[in-house]
């Protein structure tokens, strides 16, 4: 879909042919119709164009809007109207913008529903966040464990258009027991008077989850076992749903991206950058802000005991950011190795002596070339400026900064590990955390060599 | 799959009970099979395992093992073996097995595959990295536009088995020109003589991406859309391939690794962590660290010029770490919500001036918090050590503290949207970058409040 496209649209919205429009948004795949409606500038407007939509298409349409301007068509909406929207709507769908609304919209909607509907929402409503029966859905085929291929094809043609996929049927007993998996694929390449229960993946194949288990286990078998979708059962191993691979790729990226905001020392948003208000925003940053402030108290206490040779010997106290510099870039490309690896499942507890190991070596060669690299720098500064920087105090820095090296990706790659341990999220072990225990030890290091090193 | 299953499984390996390990095996799921094969230590075990799995599964539990062990079996098994086996695995995997191993073996492997194959192999080899050519698949249902409904579930029936995904079927004109798509589903839920062409998708719905485009785009799509495969074609729009959501799932994770890389001053690496060398890792971290430790030059640079009345007046030095690190932190929090933004393409470059005046007002709330913290830090520290750091000093250091704040966070959301107009990856303009600009300006704004404030 390409902006020139918006364009004839936006052209044909200037000269009110509304029927015109009709026709071309109908021929336009859903996600690019929401985005022309959110890219209206005028809410009204956006109801206006969201009502021509044909009856068959709305509900779909709308699961593609933002939460802001999908509240707005539902408060200028009739009851009946929004009576068929939550009956078109997938249910996943509705409890996700339900989610998302204010509660008086909620209240009209639940008041437009049928009970069953309403029972089924807010049962979901009531799953806590970023379990598996929050994010899932109950349209699923089901297929009931006495069928042969022909009646499962006949029950699948039946009652597959409401359902949300129909690439992978659920087996299931009398009791409603998840008792097998089967791709529609092999339902199709097979005879058609196979028994399903001779064809399906059961026993140690099917994969499953529960209701309470958290999203990211969900994410984890998916991509494991390359599913395209995730059946969930209840505590007492019966389906209730299923959570598809939209979904899932969804829930991959919230991941990453509260991983993302958790090791910039930010508290994870519920919505994007630009829907977050002000605010939200000076709330979510403040947090960590204030208590690395505080923490830094220590470091200023640190210099404040070194004042008197700082003050006497030229050129220790210039190479103070750089050493921190250099301490807190290398603990940080440890730590975000380390914590990646946790989250993918590359890394695993049990290699934490592996880790340690290769830290150790990898930080030997990265700390003297560093160190060596100082020492002709200085070297370099001393000739260019003619700064009365003496040879040992060029020692002592080029020595820090090799300790320094060293110190900071062996905390580095312990605190995610040890935070894993503690069941903590790694994510919170990141950057400035550890920049801030590494300054610390930084300047402790860079004091103890000039006290060594240099007459006092 | 629970760690007691391997449990049982090297039970019977150490008696030798190879039958009825073959038997255990050919119950699991191929990632679980492979998973027993990577955990094995010894190499030889390992071939003696791959070896006795049945010939059909062999291919598909060969895809899920690593390039290491992939490439001590493939050394251990005879050239008819290596021919099945190539024949068996889809283009895809066999492509990214190549890619992965030594010369010497690819070398072998093709001598074993028939000239189609081969020729086939080769040019997948020739498609640069990270391009839809060089993760596409050839193995898609083709339909040809001239079907019914009934015909084309008669070909997918016969042709389907080989075909890694049959859930999207695409459908070609007599010159291969793709002209539409055909969910399965779509298939199934319609009338027997229907014609394909009446129920694809095409026109302004169809989406596809070219050889040559980048991954990325691939996963972009694939997401907006919730499409389960990506149809790839060449420059004359002649279907070439798909694209399945099983290797999507994997773009995403690896578009979201390499970010993590970058924005910790890392090159991207090839493996995981625990499958690079030590030398390689230190070759992945060495070079951001020299650039910002020679750059690091200007902050000494500064502080040197400034060195007089840093030794004259208490508790100037020992704030240094503290606004530098305030304004690292501060920089990267904005950076980092900036460039996730911009990856998952909710912020858009057009939106410059609404990210700054969101930035602006979030830093002068945060910075006067944090300013007023830092006083308040400041006297109590006072208080308690008894230290001789006088009023001035301390207004100086906190109105630093909300000019830092607010500067580095301008800084932090003006760099990545720079990069991006600048076709640079925005990713490169995260935490070290930032906290080397940042670091230079926070100390030149302190001694300027300093100069400004204290009578010298």
């Amino acid at each position: 879909m390409n902006e020139n496209l918006f364009g004839g649209l936006y052209k044909l919205l200037a000269k009110n042919q509304l029927k015109e429009l009709k026709d071309e948004l109908s021929d336009m795949a859903y996600p690019d119709i929401a985005d022309f409606i959110m890219d209206l500038d005028d809410d009204k407007l956006a109801v206006k164009i969201f009502r021509i939509l044909s009856k068959d298409i709305s509900a779909d349409v709308f699961a593609y809007l933002e939460p802001d301007r999908q509240s707005v068509i539902v408060q200028s909406i009739t009851d009946s109207e929004i009576g068929r929207l939550m009956d078109d709507l997938f249910l996943d769908d509705a409890v996700d913008f339900l989610e998302e609304v204010p509660a008086n919209i909620v209240r009209r909607v639940l008041a437009n529903t049928d009970k069953e509907t309403r029972d089924l929402i807010n049962r979901f409503l009531k799953y806590p966040e970023n379990s598996a029966g929050s994010v899932m859905t109950i349209e699923m085929v089901e297929l009931h464990d006495r069928l042969t291929v022909a009646e499962a094809i006949k029950s699948i043609r039946r009652t597959g258009v409401d359902k949300e996929t129909i690439y992978t049927c659920y087996v299931i007993d009398d009791k409603r027991h998840l008792v097998g998996t089967l791709p529609l694929r092999r339902l199709l390449l097979n005879e058609e008077d196979t028994r399903i229960t001779d064809i399906m993946t059961d026993d140690e194949q099917l994969v499953f989850v529960k209701t309470m288990d958290d999203q990211e286990e969900v994410a984890a078998l998916a991509k494991k076992y390359d599913l395209l979708s995730v059946p969930v059962v209840d505590t007492e191993d019966r389906l209730v749903g299923i959570i598809t691979i939209d979904d899932i790729v969804d829930i991959i990226e919230e991941e990453a991206t509260e991983d993302f905001e958790k090791m910039a020392s930010l508290l994870p948003s519920e919505d994007g950058y630009l829907k977050t208000s002000v605010f939200s925003h000076a709330k979510n940053r403040i947090g960590w802000l204030l208590i690395l402030l505080i923490t830094s108290t220590f470091t200023g206490q640190i210099i404040e005991g070194f004042e008197m040779q700082l003050a006497t010997i030229a050129g220790l106290t210039a190479c103070i950011p750089m050493l921190m510099g250099t301490g807190g870039n290398s603990g940080n490309q440890a730590s975000t190795l380390i914590i990646r690896g946790l989250a993918l499942g590359e890394i695993k507890m049990k290699d934490f002596f592996k880790v340690l190991w290769k830290e150790l070596r990898v930080s030997l060669i990265v700390g003297v070339i560093l160190g060596i690299a100082n020492y002709l720098r200085m070297l370099g500064v001393r000739l260019l400026t003619g700064d009365n920087v003496t040879d040992s105090v060029i020692l002592v820095v080029s020595l820090s900064v090799v300790a320094v090296v060293i110190v900071s990706k062996t905390i580095g790659c312990t605190l995610p590990i040890l935070a894993k341990a503690l069941k903590l999220d790694p994510a919170l072990m990141a950057g400035p955390v550890i920049t801030t225990l590494v300054d610390a030890i930084s300047l402790l290091v860079y004091f103890g060599f000039a006290n060594l090193l240099i007459s006092m």
